[in-house]
């Protein structure tokens, strides 16, 4: 068994990484860090899991290296950039599910990111990337960072288009959805049920740094390019889930059978990525409720012929996908173990 | 007292058009029709209003001249364009709410509403628009065609910068984001609870007739321009109320200060429309619950420096100033009185 | 026009005293009272409402007296108290919305509000209860309070059974089940939307004080008595609206139509009090979403003949007829105004 | 591999079972029966299942037992009465989750099913019961009848009292609140979303078919009677799970803490009945939310000492323990697995 701790564990993401290790034949937890509710069991912490773990929240320090091979720090940014130090060159395998060490250009890391100062020799030994697009490069990595929850879906979509097929993207405009555990358990009134039920609620309206991740990541690449990326957020009336619609502007010629036979190709052997056409079960596709609980993505690519740009939809759990399976999945990759070792979950809808 | 009728007495905006002329201190409704449940009273078709008005629901023939100073039209828009023609030169006022009238470019109509024929004569009499843009003209209109709901949001939004400033918009990216009661009552196994509750539903992804209608308004105007207009539009997990995101790229310069001010220039005097700095109160706005069950529409522009792009948001209540509350303000104009008549009701929120 | 001040103006129930005064025709805005948001305006505080009023928050002091006819004070018990005393002799009238003079029985005060010393002096001057049943003593009222939500529901449902047709209920089971804005706006981990959305949370599954209040009441009626009555209270997962079931057990002979008969001759003239059959419309009534932002309280009674139990249900707006349209109504009958006046609203459904 | 097929493959229940059934490990599936959407894959009817099963819905034929281990019919009372007919010596196991033959007393069958023709000889032959109560005539039963969602929380909240510690309840008073999943996908006006969100639809206030199965059912047993069990239901603002409370009312003498003692022994060994003290976690417990997805069922016995009664809370997925989850439990006996196998998913909190 691979020794696992989860650091952050009162919070949703840290619940979620508890309920997923839970699961995972090859996983076990070993080590609950966090520097709130210090002496606490899981159960008290999150209704919905009453294991008999033997755990109680611990602080972390550099002793805890003896106790696990893999830590995931499911921390804010500025806390994670402070453990990835204390524990980078004691613990096997740090999986960082914040953004401190997202962004590698330090001028957009500086810009997103203000309040985590950049360690550059810590920072470029992380490997960032969807499993997906950076497989090989996990399996030997000893630090690795995590896409966020809507640079998950953006990248996921906008991928095929550039790394596989190549293309010049002069505009893309990018509208994410999100329901309401995207914001995790923060006292704020905003927050509060009575004023965030029924809203659609504006949050990020002029720009979001998960934008400027991705195209920090897909610059990158080799072929592809992207124009200009812009991106708003909203918060909408669920829980759990998220759809990133993104409107591509290109000059070269598409065709819709075309992009959909280009997808399928590019994520074939991706199981947790699902390429679905729109209008392939009795709900219109992609839509988060269809993967609520499991490590799906679903990309959906269509052609806006008389508007001419092509639309890319992808939906996901955003604790799943977009936080604590994304992560054992990265863990397992690492670990050499299938991908999908303890992420087969089917998607509980509806719910 | 005026004497309305309302059509379609059985469906959402039907029953919102009963609730405000309930509420209406100079409006009397004195006939029900409609072709289904014949016979019902309001109240057990809508459980909300429980009004001893002596009136059932009928069919609609030739004899209701005698009944009614104005007709509200609540009806699908093949049932409208049939009861326009039938009613159009007998009852002093036809308010429709439905799509049979809104186009006047005859391809765009043919293209969007192919299964309403378009009557030319009919049509040209129609007077189209959101009262606050072409108010002189409801004045005297015998018969009146209101815009969508998703199409007032969008012109009330992007008129100050097109009728207002008289800027070129080179491109429009719209993302709708609307709750359930948009989509009406029909029996439809996607409508049902189980699977629209919590969905992100990508129901029109590459393009809306409602685009259509404001790019034909629009591109009638005298002054700014409109290159391209594009729309995708969404049902989210609430009932009442939506929001449009209208992200425009323009090669003139903006100033988000000048824009604001052009904004509250623009709407000075329109009470329905409240220009809104997007931090004003405690949750972000504009957001569809702040004008739950009002007429206002709120609207807020702002500039994405970094993304060289103008954002404006709206919000409005689909069945109020969306629908219901659109049609008695066009109907209080026609007629003479304020345009806030029996419309002074305050957003209930939070609900 | 009477003048109307506004103690816990930030609150849920602040906001909505402040939205039906802003639509009320006698009464004017005079004064917004608080200790916390000090300086703010009504719209930086409630999304919803973005008028023009020239008013702040301000904290209250013996001066305000020369500003207002009637306080309302929408503050926890214990703040209602302290305000009450400064305010007792100096305003014309003080409604108080908390429970602070709710209960008169020392022993049940004292055991359900435990922190809000008994000013037995003060206490025997306010006038306790729904309208319906005291209207006639809220005439001529200097000290009014209101009752709780549940207990306005569960006394108006049970009332046509004891005072009405003066039946001795043997035992009561009362099951409570409110939207979130019950609870209103305290920043509480329970309360955040992740975790409230999709809950039946059984808070009070034993007893709650707003049973004690109703049984204080109804005992002190002549005829009619009520042997056990036991409560639990649920959140469910919407934010207005509450319903409340009453299972009643009686050895006094019952008959469902003469039950409904006596129900309807109890509440006749009451327009706030609508007396429904179960079936009478398309869904089930009552059903709190059918009285959503107006002052009814719907009610049905149910004879259960196998069970041998009386059903009786009542629904109504926590906000409106449950808090701040009660407070309106009491003040309208205490100034001599028809009770309905400013509150004629009709329930905005479906929201 | 055990082979299953599903009957009513295209309702919730039935997707329900494809899902358990595609993560568990000694299930396989070979066949999907249903008399609609013949032809139809599962993806194509369940949006969040894209399984490459290479089966499309059939009819059922005698034939089919060929093909299978198990049959689960996910169909209405009167379709299992004759499906059950037809397969019942021809196939080892047929489990049945509709209400065709939980009620043994004729008269209650009757009253209660009046659809649904006994058939005695069949009836007879089945064994009804929650596995956790019946677990050993589960073993080589050839027909399991499994409870209704409501009927398996609250036998399972009461039988400590009766079957454990033998007491007599006088009065149990039963208040079932469900999401809308409970009524499954048929297409009724109440059901859409715009009428079902924010409901609280007392759809059964005077009775329910499920207090009739459990009153059977616990009445056979050789301790503790019921005297007096009646039950109302209702539908609540969300989509999956439900709570039962039952009220309690007994003439023996209890104490709390030996009422927990009881309970916690009375379900020692089965693994998915958590007792839980209304308090252990941040959020007051049972609540469905933290069962959701899981097979668990969440149990609180509380003793509310003022109004002399015991309260039991019972929480559950209506689709799992409701449902699919309790029939592949139950398969689990019968075919000598461990009941636990393919069910040990954790919930999904928050969602």
């Amino acid at each position: 068994m691979i020794r696992a701790g989860v650091v952050g564990a009162s919070g949703l993401a840290g619940g979620e990484l508890i309920r997923l290790i839970a699961q995972h034949p090859e996983l076990e937890l070993t080590f609950l860090g966090g520097s709130s509710h210090v002496g606490r069991r899981p159960a008290e912490l999150h209704p919905g899991l009453r294991l008999d773990l033997g755990l109680t929240v611990r602080p972390v320090t550099a002793e805890i290296a003896d106790q696990v091979d893999v830590v995931f720090l499911a921390t804010p940014a500025p806390v994670s950039a402070e453990l990835a130090a204390l524990l980078a060159d004691r613990v096997p395998a740090v999986v960082d599910l914040s953004g401190a060490f997202r962004i590698r250009t330090p001028e957009l890391h500086d810009r997103w990111y203000p309040k985590v100062e950049r360690r550059a020799d810590l920072a470029d030994r992380f490997v960032y990337g969807v499993p997906e697009l950076v497989g090989d490069q996990l399996a030997d990595a000893a630090l690795i960072s995590l896409p966020g929850c809507y640079a998950t879906a953006i990248t996921l979509g906008l991928a095929p288009l550039t790394l596989g097929l190549g293309l010049d993207l002069r505009t893309v405009v990018v509208d994410g959805k999100s329901g309401s555990s995207g914001g995790g358990l923060q006292l704020r009134t905003p927050d509060l049920h009575p004023l965030r039920n029924g809203a659609i609620a504006p949050y990020s309206p002029t720009g979001h740094r998960h934008a400027a991740e991705v195209g920090d990541f897909l610059a990158r690449a080799k072929q592809g390019t992207i124009g200009s990326l812009t991106m708003s957020a909203y918060g909408v009336s669920h829980v759990r889930g998220l759809l990133t619609s993104s409107y591509v502007f290109t000059d070269d010629a598409v065709d819709e059978r075309e992009l959909w036979r280009a997808y399928v190709r590019f994520y074939k052997g991706h199981r947790f990525v699902r390429v679905r056409r729109h209008d392939e079960t009795l709900l219109p596709v992609p839509d988060p409720q269809a993967v609520l609980g499991s490590n799906y993505c679903d990309v959906t690519v269509l052609h806006d012929v008389d508007g001419g740009r092509v639309v890319v939809l992808a939906a996901l759990d955003n604790l799943v996908k977009g936080a604590a399976g994304q992560a054992v999945q990265a863990a397992n990759i690492r670990f050499g173990l299938p991908e999908e070792t303890g992420l087969t979950m089917q998607p509980v809808m509806p719910a």
